[in-house]
């Protein structure tokens, strides 16, 4: 049993990392190399480069996102002793949203100007932050953590997310008043819902003598 | 002999994660972004996608497809202990398929409602699980499996297999019935003799003492 | 020094793996979903795809020759105890090659017809196959294999690469010889000096009672 | 703590080969297969590729240059200790960049007579090369080598990262000058410094006893 899962979690890790090298190389493909009139010209090469700067700093951008989601989702994977079907299907639903994260971007690459892209956007980088956040909360739920990690950092690591996916609520009002005025109360609601419930975590540890008062 | 083994074994789950990891996002290039008159327009974009929905929704489900034909093969692989000609030929041939499996996959995403694409789509899925199920039994056959898998571990999973290939040997009925109704007979009867040799070899297990009455 | 050697294997190792799983996929990108104008229509589709049939089954074919070169590579490398910068260049220079291979395949499968195509197919397929016997010569000469690496498997392995490419140099004389005959008679010959080598190096072999007389 | 470093050393390499196999492969996806009028004509294809041998040639010198980043990242890389938050957003940048590099290089095969294209190419080349540099000298600032790593050793490579930055300085001069004469300044005075900083360190070495003199 010991050594199933030890295989599982390389297994798991490599397949993580090589969706991730793959999705962050797949960005660039949304660069095209522009048909020049005159194949000499630097100035009509530069031109056309600048009218896709967009583009390319969206590129840029993305690629940052990707790391950061990589390295958090290592960080929490680093504290997950096993891993049971839950962990798995969480995993499997995190990965299709990095695979399908390329597309998102060359749709905002194409359309920075049009609200929808932006919403299709922040809609699957909010899904992929709900489902890290749903993923060590399940670890947590199911005893699947390491012995080693302490009962401090679990909460810590927990309101650090819920507060992740909270700015990234508040942070999708803004476009989607645009959009639509339902979706951006609802936003602002559960970002604020997510916020106190991080606030009731913290003073429930502090009771119990769990986490430092910062 | 044995230094020779673990190297082996280490670089085929290196090629098979790469290969898979790969398969599931080229899933993601079927999906193109759309060309809008009006660049600014939410409604444009929303309709544009809503037509791509079926090729959005294939990307997900195939995703999850092979994620499970993935989790599928590590579980059997993590049960064999060394890897001979018969088994990496059954191993370069399921990974020819999974490769192949993103074209089968886009030709259904493109037309949903053509019954061929469908049927090359279910050949594939058809093939690949066969193709599992017959580089177990070849483990077992020829000794291959590690000591500390059980007999009726063995029996159990082998049974398993025989159970998919026949799930998919009758879920594929009704599509071929509207292709070639010889076709769809053929698929039925394969699919009853699947299920006939599983419940025998659970039957003689059960004689044997091996598999427990469930 | 020894842990950097072992650094470097890993790293090289998972580098291999790597660009085969991504050249290996790629081959598959070749193969395009055909336009239907009746999307519903079966037969069309059968049509289009029996078009298609030469590409897919160069798609199998070439899939099965990087496998092979997958296979015979990490034979060859697990013999080899360090790398110095005379093998990293046979590995970058065969690594090339390996991602070239694609391409030569796409030209194979679209103009299966044409003696230019098939040449440049031969010739990659060649050079991959010279870079290996090279890799595995210059880790003898170099010193570089590891000591349980008996003289006998030294020379069974190297007459059996120099047999390899001399059935290559060999079974590419018919399809030069359409493109020129002096091409064609640098072929044979190159071909039977390669055989007339390995049989010397097994003779030699013979009379140090390194290789048993089969 | 130890445990985790240990983690994410072995992610990061599997990311980092990872890219570098996606980015070296990609590099072929800018060959195109040639649409040919007659689809048996030897003279046509070898025409229609002879026109692509700027593309062709540059696709194997740019697989040279990813091969030797990637090399020359491991060969800092295995010097280090352990990754700091610095050391990561370094390495994120270096892969955005080698993942951008196929782009630069796709632009370059297509306009090879484009001055502009060619100061893209080495302006992605030169940053990824100042990168590599800063890495290194970052993790000796702050004391992430590993104390194998002897104090030699730290000048030498240091010196040596200068050196590759000033060749590289000194190399675009010729191309910079015909696209603005400042530029071309601008390199000349860099590569100057670089040079004379390098000059500067080996002295202070070689005070200290602790570079060799050459």
């Amino acid at each position: 049993m010991s050594t199933s899962y030890h295989l599982h979690r390389a297994r798991i890790e490599t397949l993580v990392d090589g969706i991730f090298a793959i999705a962050m190389t797949i960005l660039v493909l949304e660069l095209k190399v522009p048909d020049l009139t005159d194949r000499r010209s630097v100035d009509e090469l530069m031109t056309a480069l600048g009218q896709h700067a967009p583009v390319i700093a969206a590129y840029f951008f993305s690629f940052g996102i990707l790391a950061a989601f990589w390295l958090w989702h290592h960080r929490l994977a680093e504290k997950i002793r096993a891993t049971d079907r839950y962990l798995l299907t969480c995993i499997v639903g995190f990965l299709s949203l990095v695979c399908f994260f390329p597309f998102a971007a060359a749709l905002l690459g194409r359309y920075p100007t049009n609200v929808g892209a932006l919403m299709i956007y922040l809609s699957v980088t909010g899904l992929i932050v709900f489902i890290q956040t749903m993923y060590f909360k399940l670890a947590v739920v199911r005893g699947l953590l390491l012995e080693s990690v302490s009962q401090q950092t679990v909460l810590e690591t927990h309101t650090s997310n819920l507060r992740s996916c909270a700015i990234f609520s508040l942070g999708s009002v803004p476009g989607s008043m645009r959009l639509n005025e339902w979706v951006a109360l609802g936003a602002a609601t559960l970002g604020i819902l997510l916020l106190l419930q991080a606030r009731r975590i913290t003073a429930q540890g502090k009771q119990l003598g769990l986490v430092e008062s910062s």
